[in-house]
């Protein structure tokens, strides 16, 4: 079921400090930062041959991310997207299996424009996933 | 300087049940468990189509993961794990650029046999960067 690995996503508190870590320090190619106001977040896309990092800061004052930074308010990785074909079947699979969909168990339209969910992170060791149907 | 995402570490107190969460639940192909004594892990792969995922349990009693694991009882994203062409060049630029590498700061041989290094999260947003020569 699971796909390819989408995008790691890092909060980060100073997106800014945070790109020019990835682009000078580290050498890699970052995107201009894309302010997504719908999500709560703004976005720095870091490219790799693979896949891609996506660096989030919180964006106006409901931001999803906004307790993970105040827990960790140096940033960390905050959740990890796997793609999945069709996202009803992982929906439906996943919750007969006993996993838990993250809100009303609807897909949203995630920060790419399509289809996704989020699970659990007690149900994954400790870890938050997203699936998104491309 | 940065090359493909080599893997996603995720550090579990119980392997068997992650495991079993990500082959059956999930469904992604595992493989079967090997035990790094001298890297104080158990190890069992995740295989992506694009990269891969590796759920690591700690082995001994001085494994590099415990501190990790007793703050985060549940497990978490450990560190993500990025390919270069030349780990001493690597080197040489991210001190130059005033970043710091753990331990005496010369690679040793990671867990699959190639030499890695690791970063300081407090220079990387909180997060722990393996970077492995192939």
């Amino acid at each position: 079921m699971l796909g390819r690995v989408n995008h790691v996503a890092i909060a980060v508190p100073d997106l800014e400090a945070a790109t020019a870590s990835y682009r000078d320090t580290l050498g890699a190619a970052v995107s201009a930062p894309q302010s997504l106001p719908e999500h709560g977040v703004t976005v720095v896309f870091v490219k790799l041959p693979n896949t891609k990092i996506e660096l989030l800061e919180p964006l106006g004052t409901d931001s999803p991310i906004a307790a993970f930074l105040a827990k960790n308010p140096s940033g960390g990785m905050h959740h990890i997207c796997y793609e999945v074909d069709d996202i009803l079947v992982a929906r439906d699979r996943l919750t007969e299996k006993g996993a838990r969909v993250l809100g009303s168990g609807e897909p949203k339209t995630g920060a790419h424009g399509k289809p996704v969910l989020f699970l659990h992170p007690k149900d994954f060791n400790g870890t938050l996933i997203e699936l998104e149907q491309l």
